[in-house]
């Protein structure tokens, strides 16, 4: 059996160690760059080979970016007596594109798991604290997942956060997807979303 | 809403461009090639960046090659009186990992499309007859897909082939993929394979 020219069985291994991307869509992927021609090849090279060079991490909150400081923190229209805490720059824009927060973000790197051996000391907590500080924060919605480490993570920053004072710390409400099926649903969620249940009549 | 950063939504926008990759595993593998730092994206990068400039055609089946001839076309262990005909490189690698054939390929680099415009003009045809000539071929195997415009194109060389004397056309054979279900299989495979059925007694 002949295996493939080297340039292309490369292509495949790399393509291969990507998540969600298995042999046979590696397979497909290099030759869709192979039959499509070399600006395609080209522009989507470059894109991937530039991507560290040309993005870092903002200096104040932890997204991505391509300046110092975020679009985000450097925005002024945005309010900035509130942050909401995400364990991942990813769950920021899944933020942003519910387009209901006009606040500020920090970004933690990560969740709290004695598993993986991640401590509060490999997250960006005391950055969180310093900012509250000089912000004069008055709400820290706490955006981490939900999920036993993501769960774990909010309470342990409950803790840290409670020790100001006047300071609001709030969790995003746990419930039924919009849309969803309550058949469909889980169990653990149909029943956050009852004893979360909201008021209808005043 | 914030959009990502510009080099974040250049490089989602050239994997968007990929097939069966949708937006949202365009972010995702974007996000991972953020996460799992420089090295990693720098060796995907590279490998399609450089994929063209190091690859080609080989001058006689059509194979992707890094040389002028490809590894089947000089390896002179192969049966050079056999050539089985392809539609496209992807389809040869298949035939490969087959493990049963040993003659060499020959790749046409389509189907006859009416609809898309492709004629016998466009495909490499007078290059296989050429070859057929040259090598003193006895047998073509027509390896195009069992599809309406793979079938067209089969019947198409059988009819070009057949002006030459002793030469023996051959066709892939049709029936139930092994280990398929029969209750699964469609209709005309189930048809074709009890067209084609084979003896099992002499």
């Amino acid at each position: 059996m002949l295996s493939y020219a080297e340039p292309i069985r490369e292509l495949i291994e790399q393509l291969e160690s990507l998540p969600g991307i298995g042999p046979k869509s590696a397979q497909r992927l290099a030759f869709h760059l192979l039959a499509s021609g070399p600006e395609k090849a080209q522009r989507l090279g470059r894109a991937v080979l530039e991507l560290h060079a040309r993005i870092r991490r903002c200096e104040r909150c932890g997204n991505w970016s391509v300046d110092a400081v975020c679009a985000i923190c450097s925005d002024e229209e945005r309010d900035g007596t509130t942050i909401c805490v995400v364990a991942d720059a990813k769950d920021l824009m899944a933020l942003e594109r519910a387009g209901e927060y006009d606040g500020l973000y920090h970004v933690l790197g990560g969740v709290l798991s004695p598993v993986a051996g991640v401590g509060p000391n490999d997250l960006r907590v005391s950055e969180l604290l310093e900012r509250v500080e000089a912000l004069g924060v008055t709400e820290v919605i706490l955006a981490t997942p939900p999920t036993v480490e993501g769960d774990a993570t909010a309470e342990f920053l409950r803790e840290v956060l409670a020790e100001r004072g006047d300071l609001r710390v709030t969790r995003l409400a746990l419930g039924l997807p919009v849309g969803a099926d309550l058949d469909y649903a889980d169990q653990v969620t149909v029943a956050r979303s009852l004893r979360g249940r909201t008021q209808m009549t005043d």
